[in-house]
């Protein structure tokens, strides 16, 4: 990569950190608050703080780099043929958020030539906070992150949010994976992926995600050492199909997909 | 109760909380190290912190209150005949603290003359605390808890740690029961308890649990203005069958009762 690609890279991590900072003060703001909860055509609740979290990030990425795309869950598509696209997820785990838990997060990628190169995974309620870019992966605090090393599903701890994230099929090849691992456990939404990079979880195998559920994950799991892809193995970028395995190592990784490739 | 009563209450709440401060200092020491995991003969997951937390709470229980009973997790039963006995749970949800995540707690009950009439629940790693007791029901800052006031099971989010709690009948009437409420999440041991006390969650129906894991919720949701039973609706003690309800109301309870009791 160029001098001047790495640059931009840099100035886009330094800029999001900042962001990051701002959506913490609005999402706790709110956070514990009686607040309405609107249900949308996908099921998925939605608040003010969602929406609210995700026009400031806008506004203040639309200023700060005019040329630059964005997706976000709540406000839809803007220029997303553009070399840099942004990916924002205000508050992943609504549900998480609105019962009064601790481990929602505010996700941001940053997409080039629709690659992921720099993804944040906050956590505003326990104060963490996990980057992957050009750095390598790292929490707020700067100390490196790195994945737990383990090579053999047999010894993995594998988490998914709800076995209501997966249809029959899907759900069927979770119980493979999920049985064959030392432990499962529901809950947790971007915390668990956190939970990979920083070295306590083993996997993470998931269905029914939106780009801007697993975009932000991609670079923070792969520059502490796992590896994420799709079901079939594939890369993930903006259109793959919302089936994603994040595992701490590539050899535990290709064990999950010898199970995940029946689908 | 008599005055004589409540003073020994009150001695035992604020000596608890000495306690529970004490055990903070232990498991966060362990929190995300690495730590030998032995799975026991039920299949729960024991760490050398469980143990440690254990043994020094016995220790400062029997010097301090050498007549009572005390029922730990991991040490087993001493006079637990006596007229006051103290349950307790070094670490509930030890899978959630070997995987790094912050919603684990340690438990403290105290029954007398078989009644749980006190109980701690304690988050170290959010530095949370919920308290029932004899002054009612507050927080770790003396806040009192009210519970969220949900009258009707179509409005509530409901919880449950996992779907594998249950056996086959009790997965089919936790399916009934979340079917009809507004959502439900899984993941949370002790935290979704505390959750309702606070307000967030309507309701915890769980089964498969043990005294020490639902004791010292009784009177911190109860007190709180919820409701916490068997299945069948009997109060719970030292001899219930595991299965519990708490919801955030009597109206939101007996809407549950009526799906659980098919059991």
């Amino acid at each position: 990569m160029s001098q001047e690609s790495d640059d931009v890279l840099r100035e886009c991590e330094a800029f999001a950190v900042q962001l990051a900072d701002e959506a913490r003060e609005i999402s706790l703001s709110y956070f514990r608050k009686k607040l309405d909860i609107e249900t949308k055509s996908d099921e998925s609740p939605v608040t003010i703080a969602d929406r609210e979290i995700e026009a400031h990030i806008r506004a203040r990425l639309a200023q700060r780099f005019p040329a630059h795309g964005i997706f976000g869950e709540e406000h839809g598509r803007e220029r997303t043929d553009a070399q840099y696209v942004w990916v924002i997820d205000p508050i992943d785990g609504t549900r998480s958020f609105v019962t009064g838990w601790p481990i929602w997060g505010t996700l941001f990628a940053l997409l080039r030539d629709g690659e992921p190169v720099l993804g944040i995974i906050d956590a505003p309620v326990t104060g963490e906070r996990w980057i992957g870019g050009i750095r390598g992966a790292c929490d707020g605090q700067g100390a490196t992150l790195r994945t737990s090393g383990c090579t053999r599903l047999a010894a993995a701890h594998v988490y998914a949010t709800s076995p209501d994230i997966f249809d029959a099929a899907e759900l069927a090849v979770f119980e493979a994976v999920s049985r064959a691992a030392a432990s499962r456990r529901f809950g947790g939404d971007c915390y668990s992926y956190a939970m990979v990079a920083a070295g306590y979880v083993d996997a993470v195998v998931e269905a029914g995600l939106q780009p801007y559920d697993y975009l932000a994950i991609v670079p923070v799991v792969e520059a502490a050492g796992g590896r994420v892809t799709d079901w079939q193995g594939r890369t993930v970028g903006m259109g793959s199909d919302g089936r994603i395995i994040a595992a701490a190592t590539p050899e535990l990784h290709a064990q999950i997909l010898e199970i995940t490739r029946r689908l």
